[in-house]
């Protein structure tokens, strides 16, 4: 049975959170990897990259695999009915929910994260209990059928480790091997605890309206939707 | 100054190896990055994506950065006198020339790898001989103003350490903490001397055709042209 995985696709998405596990996913021997936004129209990136939806929501199959990927864009999309109900409906019938970066909180947003562990960008994580959410830091993190990953290159790593649970761990080393993914960064500064505690700050300080109005929307989501009474004593 | 950096975009390129690469430069803090091709219509990378190109060859401006990604559709590049054309003229007034993955056969084939240390991705990594290249293993190897990375993910590692060329160590660090750089592959099967035998075996065999091709074209245009006689005794 040919597995159908969708990444949700939106104007100003960070474009490598979701071409990093795009490729993983293609080159899975029975996939069909699909884009899928509003519409068909074409959809310009964080970075200006412009990616062209392969279909709109509502023509969009059950899905055996949903990932949410993040992004400066993620902000418009919180408190968008129509996007937040297309991912509540492939959610509630597909093998995995998953999330790259700040996809997580579109997931959140849309009540999937209620008591769930998951991770997201270092720079949204504790937004995640807003959502109702156990943050746990780790570069993929599981919990049930929900993945989530960290921070953009972070889609790679998650998108091998589903691979090997979707089409066994021979089949995601031959696609690690043919993407000759044996990393060696430059530099150490991939996390806050790593980089130098300035280059820390200037990213910190360069998002700061991205993050502000993050803050502000994660609150009213929270607000709306108050932590659920015990229904047992 | 704006730093112009284009990537070269073909049908069947690998996608990965231009978008890794095309969030740090676009990341820079004052770069414009261009994805250039015959035409403006849009390309369908070799595992589906469709990408739309900036520009067209003609209209592309002077660049400071020259890329060449690889991918399967690199074979139909090599024999091609307007693709090789183009990048002839580029690398000719750029500061830097570069290729990721089979990218390296691109420029192999357009006469700029003669003498120079290269590499490429590992399962093509003997063709680069063919073209007068002194063939390197390392992740990124560089050669006065070449620079070619490995296959496909050596993309971002490439990338990072130009950006700290160009615009500095920190901007680099910043860039690599934003994109969450700090990669923990689930597996240790990214290059032949770490994957388990058959599964390299594997790789091979589904590559095969595509390698058979390439030996091919590389060979008559080694035959086309021999190396130069010495000009001095």
């Amino acid at each position: 049975m040919t597995l159908q995985i969708g990444f949700l696709l939106f104007p100003r998405v960070q474009q490598l959170d979701l071409t990093g596990p795009y490729e993983v996913f293609a080159s899975l021997p029975d996939a069909r990897v699909h884009l899928v936004a509003r519409s068909v129209d074409p959809v310009t990136t964080a970075t200006g990259l412009v990616l062209t939806p392969t279909m709109s929501f509502a023509d969009c199959p059950a899905l055996d695999v949903l990932c949410v990927p993040g992004g400066a864009g993620v902000n418009g999309l919180l408190r968008d009915a129509e996007t937040l109900g297309f991912v509540r409906r492939q959610a509630a019938g597909s093998r995995y929910v998953t999330s790259v970066c700040t996809g997580a909180l579109v997931l959140g947003a849309a009540g999937l994260l209620r008591g769930k562990r998951a991770t997201t960008h270092w720079n949204a994580h504790d937004l995640l209990a807003g959502f109702g959410a156990v943050p746990v830091h780790g570069r993929v993190v599981r919990d049930g059928n929900l993945l989530t990953g960290s921070g953009v290159t972070a889609g790679i790593d998650f998108a091998l480790a589903l691979a090997a649970e979707l089409a066994g761990r021979e089949a995601a080393e031959a696609i690690q091997l043919n993407l000759e993914y044996a990393p060696a960064p430059p530099f150490q500064a991939g996390t806050p605890d790593t980089a130098p505690p300035h280059v820390v700050e200037q990213v910190r300080t360069r998002s700061a309206a991205i993050r502000a109005e993050r803050e502000q929307l994660v609150a009213e989501i929270a607000a709306a939707s108050p932590p659920e009474p015990a229904s047992h004593p």
